[in-house]
């Protein structure tokens, strides 16, 4: 059996276990704040890296950031992250294999591997988050692209400048499937700026009538995007995975969904393979380069 | 050297020519119109096979509609052609290997083996016609999905329901980047129901300021859905093919599609391998059998 260090780079956390080549978390889960300044994130690194390097066969990074086709650099300028992270020399980092790979394309990994897609030929994962990611697999491949860079859900829901995207482009599927796309719409429809994701989801379980409605406009939104996703990529399944994630309604999207899909129907699932699927998912695929 | 009786099934016309390895046509091309009839188009393509059936060594066909994975049957239904026609039994039809494969696919594959796509190891290609047909080449495989049906370029403009679509749903990528389209954008801006695409490009080369108005939203369309692709496949180029591609500006809207795209920088360019790209595809990829 081989082991891999996972670490999980976020914009606010950094994570770190050591994984087994079946996707399973065999040492205790260490947690850091994010570093603000590349210097500390880059000394976290060497200090985690130091401390298990002896006990394991490759270090395996899921990061925030598109991560070019040699998984070893990240292309790019990252957001919520220390300025200089993008140009982090991870495989100088430990004399043991360094695999990098982007977050959400890792998360997708595990779902395939070990979680809600697993056995698919073509799943598409969707993190929904204070952002949102995506990572598409493609008869046992993750979608990369030329670059690397490849399952951006940056497509727009609308084409006449309504939300400007944190892209710097307007009205991507992101800026209405996220955690902020929600509180925009919420602040749409109530007329209230100050309304919050927890305003919302706390009045729709109590039932009231406005925060319904904005929610079932989000998820209108999210629904919307799968359709398109569907009719180009023809897949088994859409996995939904992110904190925003939990409060979705799978059953309802995916019947709704079906009824537009032009292509075949599919299963709109959640998530399963938990908390720690970036870095585990970092692990499987670092075991298997199973990288288009 | 093999040869293929390439056949190409469209709304319209049927053409068929002996098509070798490299893409050439090494035959008279035939060309009839499609008949109305399920049972007219089957004694077509039967005599069409008749008359070459001892000069080659497969059938390909390049249809409409989506193909199934082992490419040889149609999958659902198919507007613009005789309402029988999916239930088409091609295999049936010679004691040759018979291939099918849906025609914009075809069209891709062309593109990428013989033009203006080649070499590359990502590319989408759009076929802008009446409706608009999709293909997406993903390191030398054709994007087929789950059941074969991928590639449909049914994701939505907006959000707000304002065109129906030929598909049933509401403002598709075709219902906007089509020629029909172009009409109703002709109409909504110059609130004439009669006008025609073929008015708004005469006007546009007469230096009509509303024609022009009415073809930079049609082409800033185009460009917005390219934007969408581009981020989700990080492509080295995107193609544009079919009748209304003559009048689009590439280089224009590569420009501004790159303003935008947060992934890599693609190249724009217009299809080179010429009206037959359908069934020439649609035998290299007979020859090759190089489908996902």
């Amino acid at each position: 059996m081989r082991y891999a260090l996972g670490i999980d780079v976020g914009g606010t956390k950094i994570y770190s276990a050591i994984i087994d080549e079946c996707g399973k978390i065999v040492s205790e889960i260490e947690k850091n704040p994010t570093p603000k300044t590349y210097e500390e994130i880059k000394s976290l690194f060497e200090s985690i890296i130091r401390k298990h390097e002896n006990d394991i066969d490759i270090v395996a990074f899921s990061t925030c950031g598109a991560v070019n086709n040699e998984n070893n650099h990240i292309l790019g300028s990252t957001g919520n992250i220390a300025k200089g992270y993008p140009d982090m020399p991870f495989c100088d980092l430990s004399s043991k294999p360094v695999f990098v790979e982007n977050d959400a394309n890792c998360a997708a990994w595990a779902e395939y591997k070990i979680g809600a897609s697993k056995g698919t030929k073509v799943s598409v994962m969707l993190t929904l988050g204070t952002g949102v990611g995506g990572g598409i697999i493609i008869n046992n491949q993750l979608l990369k692209g030329q670059n690397g860079a490849a399952g951006e859900m940056h497509f727009k829901m609308y084409s006449d400048k309504r939300r400007k995207c944190t892209c710097g482009s307007w009205d991507c599927f992101e800026i209405y499937a996220s955690g902020k796309g929600l509180k925009l719409t919420g602040e749409e429809i109530s007329n209230n700026p100050d309304i919050t994701t927890y305003d919302i989801v706390e009045g729709v379980n109590n039932n009231d009538s406005r925060m319904i409605e904005i929610f079932n406009k989000w998820q209108d939104d999210i629904t919307n995007g799968i359709i398109g996703l569907a009719n180009i990529f023809d897949p088994d399944c859409v996995v939904l995975s992110g904190s925003m994630a939990e409060f979705v309604d799978v059953e309802k999207i995916q019947n709704n969904a079906n009824k537009e899909i032009i292509t075949t129907p599919i299963e709109v699932k959640k998530a399963t393979a938990g908390n720690y699927s970036g870095m585990i998912g970092a692990a499987l695929l670092a075991f298997e380069k199973g990288v288009l």
